[in-house]
């Protein structure tokens, strides 16, 4: 048992700097440079070693953005208002720290010409939008929404600013932004 | 007259040949590759004659974004409402097309490691929201939205969700996207 352990210890630590080395490369030289060969050599593991654990270079990259940047967990508390700020500040911050943005910008850049990574950020996104969408769908089904919200779009509404501010206008996210999004968002809704 | 007129209209020809060439080179590689030796390359000119037009690649860069993608012209019939969905048709459009969002993501990727390229996207950005700034300043002033209207906020309401949707969740823009947004947004500012 102690001697699983310690392998599996081995394993995961190993596995936890392999994913970490992946960001920094892609964070440092962009997806142009992004391979498992300078993974590896980042990582102080051999390519054969990578290989064992993941099939392709998007693979890696798919699981090292998952192991570093969590969707939000679930939030519920009753308050819509209060959730969805709490969820936006969440991503605000995200996105006033250094590496979120610079790894979403290579993302966004590479995905032109490539369509596996476009398909691969796209699920990326779509699984962080996925705490957004539930909360709304709850709101619909306790009838606080109206049952004919769309709530793909209204995730486009709060979600969106924040990313263009950050990575199109280049411009600060102030401590005040998610809530006046929610402010501007929530009462053309109606319902209540 | 006519001498010059022909010579203005070399001049403006070769311009206009390079500013379309330095757009192609920025599509085709990105950022690290955009040199006023590429884009001389490109546009079967010396470097020489390029750089007694403009001083730097971001110079060129500029103007070559400008000449390409207008910003829209100003517009006010009075009904807010269809201007602000006309505008936003036509960033759709743009967003719609091939050009503008890789040279907008290329932009934003590059952005991350050049701050001079960070200014210079926030500047395009700047001038390309002024028509929406305008259109909203002008309900303002007439009475039809608040005084105490975020203006800058607004317009990130309105525009960002066209970026995000293209650049970040890499899904299609529906034609009635534009009016849809502008629902959503328009009734939270009250006034009337």
């Amino acid at each position: 048992m102690t001697t699983t352990g310690a392998a599996v210890g081995r394993g995961q630590h190993a596995r936890r700097r392999v994913l970490s080395a992946a960001l920094e490369v892609l964070t440092e030289v962009g997806m142009p440079g992004f391979t498992m060969e300078s993974v590896a050599r980042r990582a102080g593991a051999s390519k054969a070693t990578l290989y064992r654990h993941w099939s392709s270079p998007s693979a890696l990259l798919v699981d090292a953005m998952d192991a570093e940047f969590r969707p939000s967990p679930d939030l519920d508390t009753g308050d819509l208002r209060a959730d969805l700020v709490t969820l936006l500040t969440g991503l605000a911050t995200g996105l006033t720290g250094s590496r979120f943005p610079t790894l979403m910008a290579a993302f966004t850049d590479a995905a032109e010409r490539d369509p596996t990574l476009a398909d691969l950020h796209a699920e990326l996104t779509r699984r962080r939008r996925e705490p957004l969408l539930r909360l709304l769908a709850t709101a619909v089904g306790r009838g606080e929404l109206p049952a004919d919200t769309d709530t793909e779009l209204v995730v486009d509404l709060l979600a969106a600013p924040f990313f263009y501010r950050r990575l199109i206008a280049h411009h600060a996210i102030p401590s005040a932004m998610p809530g006046a999004v929610v402010d501007h968002v929530l009462p053309s809704l109606g319902g209540g």
